[in-house]
């Protein structure tokens, strides 16, 4: 097991008390009532196993990304899917585009892949060229897109360019899409338009729909031998039956998804406007829901602390490779509690300064 | 993906209407209401990551067995946990005592094992001697008590004997139990009681608990170094909450447990008498909640194929090694289900025999 950022329940038996979790990156509207209500009426559906072959979530999934059935791989989760792909290639050698979520790396590992990491530039930016040029070492490249932790987003052209310099020389794109619903007009500018068969997209449906504790995650594949190497080894029933009414409802939630996108288009930048105004940290511009942040003087290692005995858990970003503990990384929720958690975070930044100059 | 007897959805798909499944082994009595209750009480959970850890359902897990939270290992699924131990340990050899469920071979594939079969003697009577000589020849022994088609159990000094035989020679035993709650005093009978470190117990909540859908299964595992291991390569929150919400409250919900020994016990005793009068078939005794049934003239792709026809899918257990397509199995339902099939069985069986002398 990884270090991640959602120790929560850690926090929470050693604090004995429940805190504010911004540690973890999910829509702050909480679960659609369109899957609660599904869910309760579906409730009798968990008594037969789950359909091994997931047609109608497939189907429902495959629909709601204008591909086909086949096309659609799905999991317990991102991560099952992720495992999935590292344990059906063959192919040995992995390039990470970090600093990025940790569980690629493991996923590589835990199959037997070599990895090796390749660093954004200054501000996170992505080198095309130099990612090129050293993808000649690899066989397949991983990137997150929209990027976690840093919020920062690649176009479509870019992308194009790489997959098909990546193609002509025999190579493949791991695209990891889990926060792509929180970018404005993401529907235009998924890498599924591309239609590619050496681009993998990896989904999930836990971060947008608030569903974190129901595990559905997806693959989007146009790779004929690949997706029947993953039929292969896949294990059965690793979807649950409330996994399979969540795919099958709240994708299609025109309301929920729209409230979604009104949220999280304002509150992004009213929090990256409000953060700018904190003395001593430097937030990094973000596309999504959450927000890395680089503390100019304090360590965050103890502004986690700090904030902890304030009631939040926020995330210290400092074992994200390519990162030290300047750098902490908080969640974006409803004005409410973004208000709550700016206060404290002004409080504690502001508690170590004077420390600091003593 | 390996071919189960779940395959109801394709069944429907095909036929487009809702048939009888009497070919998965669930307790009839459905979704235990105090399950059904916690989950719409406790249905905002999702929108948080499960524990990684799971403290608080391998907390009640063991102290439903009686060990410590440590010796137990949950997944998505008792499949899952299969997976993890095949994966973990990096002995080579798997021998299974077969007929039996086809996932063990799956899982030993899939993770790089190579296996062979030992066959259960007449009468499916398992033979200790000649199982622990062929045992040199492997480092895994995996059996599934009691044992899936069969319905046979083995008693737990046998048990004993057999695992102390093989620690001497420094092989496993891999002992699947997720049927052992429908067998009387199953407390006083399972191979937890032993604490042995070379066995490994697997145990699913899906059958006794009627919860295929929600995917719960658990290891319980008195070896420091296989437990280390597992650890270090499962996935990250592999088990739904939806499914910690099940693990937390069903295995205490004594009244179920009772209503559903008092069914079982009755109902596999009529069950097999009522069988036992249809002439042309020979019920194979049962102590659980499904029975094998050896058709003396019929062949069993044909008698499948009438029984869809008249509503009810029964499972062709031609595909079990060691088996051949005289060989049918069926769950145990309530009075009213089993009666109904009773008699279609009996029509099935009469009409194949007509045919059969024209």
């Amino acid at each position: 097991m990884a270090l991640h950022g959602g120790d929560i329940y850690k926090i929470n038996r050693e604090k004995g008390l429940e805190i504010l979790d911004y540690s973890s990156n999910i829509n702050p509207l909480g679960i659609p009532n369109s899957f609660k209500k599904a869910l309760i009426e579906g409730i009798k559906d968990l008594e037969r196993y789950p359909d091994t072959e997931y047609v109608e979530l497939r189907e429902a999934i495959a629909r709601y990304n204008g591909c086909n059935v086949e096309n659609i791989v799905v999991g317990n989760g991102a991560t099952e899917v992720l495992f999935l792909y590292m344990k059906a290639l063959k192919m040995k050698k992995v390039m990470i585009v970090a600093p990025t979520f940790a569980e690629y790396e493991r996923a590589s590992k835990v199959n037997g892949k070599e990895i090796f990491f390749f660093s954004y530039e200054k501000n996170f930016e992505l080198d095309e060229e130099k990612l090129l040029k050293k993808a000649d070492e690899t066989d397949i490249v991983v990137l997150c897109n929209p990027n976690n932790p840093t919020g920062k987003f690649q176009p479509l052209d870019k992308i194009e360019r790489i997959a098909k310099a990546l193609e002509e020389k025999g190579k493949k794109l791991f695209i990891d899409e889990a926060f792509i619903e929180f970018i404005e007009d993401w529907e235009s500018k998924t890498a599924n338009l591309l239609k590619r068969k050496n681009i993998f997209i990896l989904r999930a449906l836990t971060k947008f729909f608030a569903i974190p504790g129901v595990r559905l995650g997806y693959g989007i594949c146009y790779d004929d031998e690949l997706l029947r190497r993953i039929e292969e080894i896949r294990e059965p029933w690793s979807v649950n039956g409330v996994a399979e009414i969540a795919g099958k409802t709240m994708i299609f939630d025109k309301d929920y998804i729209e409230r979604g996108r009104a949220w999280i288009k304002v509150e992004k930048k009213w929090f990256y406007d409000e953060l700018l105004k904190i003395e001593e940290i430097e937030p990094i511009k973000t596309e999504i829901n959450f927000i890395l942040i680089k503390l100019l003087k304090a360590k965050a290692p103890i502004i986690r602390k700090k904030m902890i005995e304030k009631g939040v858990l926020i995330r210290d970003a400092s074992n994200f490779r390519y990162l030290d503990d300047s750098y902490i990384r908080l969640a974006i929720k409803d004005r409410e509690r973004n208000n709550k958690v700016l206060k404290l975070l002004k409080e504690v930044v502001e508690s170590e300064r004077v420390c600091d100059s003593r």
